[in-house]
């Protein structure tokens, strides 16, 4: 019977429900070794440094054919070295640089299988929220409250704004969509067009990425839900942002990767673009000495815009689907492809 | 010829169309005695007082068949009393306390036109936002954010949660719209259900307004979108405050004068409800002293979710729309109905 070793915390009925749904897996779920989550959703890995911990992890995961997550740091990099490991189940979308970093893409014979799909609705309403926060300049709002200062004031509405998503996927999708209901235009960027209409991924109209420099000039926002690979990193270059109408709001729901950062800050101190909502940097957590957190364009979130109760239910009813496929010999869902990390 | 005067700032253009496309009114726009807008879509009434501009106005008042919002404050009084007066088309859709205070509900031969319609899709986008920002603590966010302190969370989604909207007009049914796209449930409540069905007025349930005891428990957010009148003042009494779920988020983008403010403040501070974002106070400017400013659960907005660019195109829109009935002799569009108020 394969063994499924669990590796992040789940809330005991979900660990229940894939014991009763699959009584063809063996799970096993080590309590006593998993740290204690700090919200829900938290997919923490590291419960402590202690070497006894580490040896009985190493025990686990050597006799596991399937992972739910990767499991302990200190560990990642023998993940590639485990005979009997087949697959794991990720709890997150971007994991192409973590896989990359500790050597799984080595291993062609272990499928990973992404959280992809999971966090659409709550990136989506980030970037909802963003827009109208910086449509009306809630910024100022919220700091007049703290001075008891009544200013009114007109802003913008997101009907007629048009809106630049980079990166179709189940996020991208879900961003047009919302954005759509709003009476938005949307202009979606997708690596190849081959096979693609606008209609059929839900947006405007649809361009090439090669293409993406012909449209910065004419979006009022700008949103980033591409994957970080060797080909996206570096995508908003400082050309590229220098591009950007002065009028234009950055929305950052992948990976700080993808930005010169140096570049946005200085844009965003001289007023080249309206704004930047982030959920993502350079480097996690964003330093204190970051010269965003002070900026008054800019909404800083602790790449938290994904994270919503409910998340580890979805993440285990996609993975409760791939266990049965995976029983049934069929191809899973969302496995992750290498060949784009390249 | 029957003579316009419009009383309240408009774009030159604006002006210029209703002139172009009305050839059987005479317009006047009297822009020497009109104050200077401070934001697009600013209707302010008062651009001095100065005696000889009230003279002015006295005058020009007099000889006006139909007005564009309602003049200078100080000859709102006056109104009643005008002879040639038919119509007046306001600027706002909740105008009801103000045509009773100012004596106007006596004379049954003025019509009064609201600008119901025009603000639908800005609250809609305010009562998202509110609904976003409270699910995911953006008030600690932002807290954080002011203080470089990286923590992460989980927040919740709008998809499953129950919203319940006082009020289906086209501010509620906007708010329905909206935030059904993003999958939640909604509860309307109507003053009377004679030939509505929850289908037809775009929510998942619909309920009488005197049964709106039964549904407050349930609800995780609570949207007033009902007008001033003498059946919804004190709507949500202290009674109903202390009915909500100590979950529950309140919105309110109608009138101030439908709540308990001090009960609604005791509320809050004591933590019997999640939260409030309000629009609309029960004196506004809300005055410096009052506790909602200070409350870590409340985001005061400058009665201001309603005003965004473009708003006086969609209300020379309607007024266009309106004179062109005249004309005809057929039924206005937004008549505002007296007998509600009392």
């Amino acid at each position: 019977m394969p063994r499924v070793v669990i590796t992040t915390p789940l809330e005991p009925a979900l660990v229940e429900s894939l014991r009763r749904q699959h009584p063809g897996f063996e799970f096993v779920y080590p309590e006593e070794l998993l740290a204690i989550p700090r919200y829900a959703g938290h997919h923490i890995t590291d419960p402590s440094d202690s070497p006894e911990r580490l040896v009985a992890w190493r025990t686990l995961l050597g006799e596991a054919d399937i992972l739910f997550d990767f499991g302990p740091s200190a560990l990642q990099a023998e993940l590639r070295g485990l005979p009997r490991l087949k697959w794991i189940q990720a709890t997150s979308a971007g994991i192409g640089q973590f896989a990359l970093r500790v050597g799984l893409t080595t291993r062609s014979d272990i499928v990973i299988t992404t959280a992809s799909g999971v966090h659409g609705a709550a990136l989506a309403e980030f970037v909802v929220m963003s827009m109208i926060y910086f449509n009306r300049d809630f910024g100022a709002v919220i700091r007049d409250q703290r001075t008891h200062h009544w200013q009114r004031g007109a802003g913008r509405l997101i009907s007629g704004q048009t809106v630049g998503i980079v990166g179709l996927g189940s996020v991208g999708g879900e961003i047009a969509r919302a954005v759509s209901a709003f009476g938005a235009r949307t202009v979606g960027v997708e690596r190849s067009l081959v096979g693609r209409s606008a209609a059929g991924c839900g947006v405007s109209r649809l361009v090439a990425l090669e293409d993406l420099d012909q449209i910065l000039a004419d979006l009022d926002v700008l949103v980033l839900a591409v994957p970080h690979t060797a080909e996206t990193e570096g995508l908003l270059s400082a050309r590229r942002i220098a591009m950007l109408a002065p009028t234009c709001l950055f929305v950052n729901v992948a990976r700080g990767q993808l930005v010169d950062e140096p570049a946005l800050v200085a844009s965003l101190q001289e007023g080249r673009i309206r704004g930047a909502a982030l959920d993502v940097f350079a480097v996690e957590p964003l330093p204190a000495a970051s010269p965003l957190w002070d900026l008054p364009n800019v909404l800083v979130s602790p790449h938290s815009a994904s994270t919503v109760e409910g998340e580890n239910q979805r993440i285990v009813d996609l993975f409760s689907e791939n266990l049965v496929r995976y029983q049934a010999g069929e191809p899973l869902r969302n496995v992750f492809n290498r060949d784009l990390l390249f």
